[in-house]
């Protein structure tokens, strides 16, 4: 690729260079995309961060991170000007359950029992392979535009997703939901781990995919399935992503449970506990709990702002975060958060440990979104090939502008995009190289199209949603 | 202003109207402002939401409020039309300190002691008039892109602030600090009565600014100031914005509080507790100064966010809002809180109370958004005037687009506001019948100069504050 040119690259004009009237006689390396110009957030082991920063790609890759004087030994097809702008890797949501986008703003009217009284109605009657792909879509749209490069998720018809996800250009854990029930794409009990195993050896060697089996808890999923589950894992190389201490009444809900172990300690008890694992949530832990996860090399997604809204707890993070853990920031599904970007989690990362705590010195700015970043890399067992701006890694980037008024003044760049950044902020989104955003634009699928297709979904839905809240309401009345 | 007009208005064509071919030949009112196409929330008593709706304006009020057939009665210069987006009151920030906007970002390393250690020594070193006048403009502009009409702050050299403010063109409760040492335009101590007094007089009958008392704190004013604030607020019908109840500890630090009243019984008990009181945060109050507040008809400016980044607690928010106690939310100053809008808040504001109480079904989106409009108007006591879209009131009107793909699907547009808009999503700002923002932009001020100030004081502060840090972290070293 070494390549030896003669006439002035488009990053040198760009950076208003003062070799600029003389042509290059050096070497220089022709890569396929160049980002110049910004304050470049490494998140590498030192947290260097680069003023005036170059970052080089080439294909899927980051092979040069450094300062200015890259751009006399680089140059590309593709410029992007960050305009003073901060450059960091693209932030990763470990806990999702995307296609629920389609019924966020739903049963938000204070309604008791509202996984039966909403949830599972709405599933039921109005879940199908369109809805999950066309919603799918929407999501993943709405992540690359707040710069959320990687998601993790549990759902159904994940090959749905997965499709949807590709197709904007994000990368994606997918887990197939396993559960004790019949659910939309499979009738059978525990139909998910058939399905979870097609899906996996269809997408196994994908560039953006990571299939994964998903057992939804473990009060829902057997010890034997989970068993099964772990075999097929370690088979397969696939990440199993499961609820785990979300509700403090889990101990008691697992079946053959006699001794009461927590649910971790179960998990161990029964051999599943190991480093493919990612447990969300993880609210009710004790410090036994968080030794035998990092003895095992698990991991947790904390979801601090679902949990908050939906009045779980605060889980132990500070703890985790000290002692090392595998630990990385999630919203759980639109209709937990609503919000399936990570901008209000991160402040929700800092201001719920600070508040447990009554320590406002905890959990500072930088360390919420090394979380973000290479904390949730770490938690999806991907620290080798996302999470920094390294060379070697996989070009995730996202390029968050600093003109807007709401962004000034930008003394630590951490602090101001934990407290001060918002989704509209971010002006570009790379996922793998390829940019998929650009000045807010998105790139890789007809907008319009996406967006018609949701209103129609959303017009259908709305009719059921009214006659379920007239129910619940009714409901509600009559417990009163 | 009756008119009767035969051409073909403006607003008609806007709204594709069906007489379109057929000049009108009823009676037109001309009005100045028309608003159409909007999901109107009237944030009214009975909490009408009407679905393409038109608001009319005349100069500064608000004259209709109702479906598109207001269209076929009114004509107005300008029509804005509102895309199917979300128009509601702007809303109202109860409390901050705008101009320490110049520096947020600062001694967020996780610092002991950073009122000391930060606060004082940049306030001492670097407050002047032309930063406060500068760093409002900054603040005013955030609030206004962020939807924002109306906000209460308690800081120094309020003259220049309300000079910003109004260029800007915002509504603003601006309170002259009243505290018992030195400060930035008064050396002697309480000298900003006497500067507060002269404000006082000077914008008494000002459209857009309420001028006010700030006595800092129970714990920072003595009793016979407070009373003597008391007597001139009475005297120059004036608010009166304190911080009461932000700390556990304030009881013993009032000087003469023999008998260890609360802060909410002391400031009853010498007499000063009345309907001109805005008391700022209230975390640490019982029920007894909850009844206290109410009885005199005083109020609470509640600022969850900043609180849990502060961790200074929760405040007994959802009793006071089911009490109807005169209750609004603020943000806090921009070093407690960063972000100056009200989104994030929003979503604190149902979340804290939620873990407070265990129960995801309290304080759901209607009700947060009844706080920050009417709920701000009654917590600044301006009810009256603005805080809901009602025939009379003031045109402090937002609206907020639906376009977006964070803000798809829009089922339930409080719980839309509340939990999927940010800051970048509204798109349009009238304040007092002055457009203010249209489509993003700002109208009254020149945004480059403003930038360019604010750039400029930046790097000044910067260099100060490198070696604050380092003293800082030098002295915390030393502790541990
Ligand atoms: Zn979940
Ligand atoms: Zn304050």
């Amino acid at each position: 690729m070494k390549t030896r040119i003669s006439i002035i690259t488009s990053a040198l004009l760009l950076a208003g260079c003062s070799t600029v009237a003389e042509p290059q006689a050096e070497s220089q390396y022709n890569a396929s995309l160049i980002i110049t110009n910004g304050q470049v957030l490494t998140i590498n082991d030192e947290k260097d961060v680069i003023e005036n920063g170059v970052i080089v790609i080439e294909n899927d890759t980051i092979v040069a991170v450094g300062d200015a004087s890259l751009l006399s030994r680089y140059q590309a097809p593709k410029v992007i000007d960050a305009e003073d702008g901060i450059v960091m890797p693209g932030m990763i949501n470990t806990h999702n359950h995307l296609p629920m986008i389609a019924f966020r703003g739903l049963g938000e009217e204070g309604i008791e029992n509202r996984l039966f009284a909403y949830f599972f109605p709405l599933e039921k009657e109005k879940l199908s392979r369109d809805l999950i792909y066309q919603a799918t879509k929407l999501g993943a749209v709405d992540l690359a535009q707040s710069g959320v490069t990687t998601y993790a998720d549990m759902y159904y018809h994940v090959d749905d997703m997965a499709r949807a996800t590709k197709e904007v250009g994000l990368r994606a854990v997918l887990g197939e939901t396993v559960i004790k029930f019949p659910v939309v794409d499979a009738p059978e009990p525990y139909g998910g781990i058939e399905y979870a195993t097609q899906f996996i050896e269809e997408y196994q060697n994908d560039p953006l995919i990571t299939p994964a089996f998903a057992p939804h808890a473990v009060y829902t999923v057997s010890k034997e399935k989970l068993q099964e589950i772990n075999r097929l894992s370690a088979k397969l190389d696939a990440p199993v992503l499961i609820h785990v201490a979300e509700f403090g009444n889990e101990a008691e809900r697992i079946e053959g449970n006699d001794q009461q172990l927590s649910p971790v300690a179960w998990l161990k008890e029964i051999g599943v506990l190991d480093n493919r694992m990612v447990l969300a949530h993880g609210i009710h832990l004790d410090q036994n709990d968080i030794d035998l996860i990092k003895e095992a090399g698990a991991s947790v997604a904390h979801n601090p702002m679902a949990n908050a809204k939906g009045a779980t707890g605060i889980a132990p993070a500070w703890e985790m975060y000290r002692q090392g853990l595998r630990l990385g920031l999630g919203t759980d599904g639109p209709m937990s958060s609503n919000q399936v970007d990570l901008w209000r989690t991160l402040s929700y990362t800092a201001n719920m440990q600070r508040l447990k705590h009554n320590d406002r010195t905890i959990m500072i700015p930088e360390q919420v979104i090394e979380l973000s970043t290479i904390g949730g890399a770490r938690a999806l067992h991907m620290e080798d090939q996302i999470g920094s701006l390294e060379v070697g890694k996989k070009a995730d980037i996202i390029i968050i502008e600093t003109q807007s008024p709401n962004m000034m003044p930008n003394y630590n760049p951490y602090a101001t995009l934990v407290y001060q950044a918002n989704p509209g902020n971010v002006s570009t989104t790379i996922v793998n190289g390829d940019i998929v955003m650009e000045q807010r634009e998105i790139k890789n699928i007809d907008m319009a199209e996406m967006q018609q297709a949701v209103r129609t979904i959303e017009a259908d839905i709305a009719e059921f949603a009214k006659e379920l809240s007239k129910k619940a309401i009714k409901s509600k009345s009559l417990m009163n």
